[in-house]
């Protein structure tokens, strides 16, 4: 039995999750919490990361992608994720296994039982106590992000993101107890309490108060 | 169905597959073989495999090592060397499937039922028609490499080895009819006669005749 809490931001590219993860990580500050993000989190990781955003690799297949995702994964929860859950600490993790289902199964159409056998073999079946989906129309996540040059992830378009979105939509739907969506049109402001709260209910749920009380 | 001939070389470092291989692409010149090396022989899949023998991942736990693998041998295959079996082409592998079980599984310990899945996963059910075991005692092996910088893989040792070595030959021994062992010790102008005896067969068992004929 893990003593810690672990939570995950998903959502499409420019949904918000790296704003909402700084905002949490600092209204969170008395639990100490550990920030992460996917792919990378760990010097292995973040090296596969950089073959994944390479966009020189243009002929990657899908399922080679999926391997290397599993891959850094597979590292971060083996040397990061599960000590830190033992030792009880607080995770905020920016994605996790549902981009995976989203990505490569919704997106880029592998077969959701393939993707679901390799977020099992490569996190020995470890999910988050809660996920944090942020959900918002992909054109205006694309708008948020007009000024970064777009990777080769980002580069398959808006109809991609659009699939993606769905697919989120869809996971949420068939794990309501761990996913909560947050309607991230709003202002970053109402998102960071609304997350806050989800959060909280998580808190009293696993018996854990503010630090000192 | 896939027209082309797929044999697999495998063996403990330093069993001679290298030296095998490059003597049966010329020997067997007049069906023009595609010879291919594990990890690797993609683009992708090189820089894979530069991530894997640097010696600098020291922290690599082996189920990560394992996916990695999995991510170079899964672009090979789809990119590759299914295109080449469906076009009647004979490929010459250094390493595939049985590595793994044979490293990362009897070598180092990972449970061999998460490695078959990885298998399935990443080759898609696709097996050798031919596989060749060098087996050769390790401390031969080691001799014979002598002069080579070790990388991260071989510094792992000889008792290491030789757990590979064993691990191989009980592979072997559940798939009799693809994995034919041969003794590596013999000089290796023995060696490339005994694997072109066994390559003969599979010839004539598929119908394969000399071209032209």
């Amino acid at each position: 039995m893990l003593k810690g809490i672990f939570i995950s931001l998903e959502g499409v590219d420019g949904s918000g999750k790296t704003s909402l993860k700084k905002e949490l990580l600092c209204r969170l500050d008395a639990f100490h919490p550990l920030g992460l993000r996917e792919p990378g989190g760990t010097p292995i990781s973040e090296k596969i990361r950089n073959l994944l955003l390479d966009t020189a690799n243009e002929d990657m297949q899908a399922r080679t992608e999926a391997f290397l995702y599993a891959a850094a994964r597979c590292q971060l929860v083996e040397t990061v994720i599960r000590p830190a859950l033992q030792e009880g600490k607080m995770i905020i993790a920016d994605r996790y296994i549902d981009s995976t289902l989203a990505y490569q199964g919704y997106g880029r159409g592998l077969p959701l039982d393939f993707l679901q056998q390799l977020n099992q073999l490569s996190t020995g079946g470890l999910k988050p106590d809660l996920t944090l989906l942020l959900d918002v129309d992909p054109a205006e996540g694309a708008r948020r992000r007009a000024k970064d040059t777009p990777d080769r992830l980002e580069k398959a378009g808006l109809l991609f993101q659009e699939r993606v979105r769905q697919g989120y939509l869809q996971i949420a739907r068939e794990e309501p107890q761990r996913i909560r969506i947050l309607d991230a049109h709003k202002p970053l402001g109402t998102v960071v309490g609304d997350a806050l709260r989800e959060i909280q209910q998580l808190l009293t749920k696993k018996g854990w108060n503010q630090p000192g009380s």
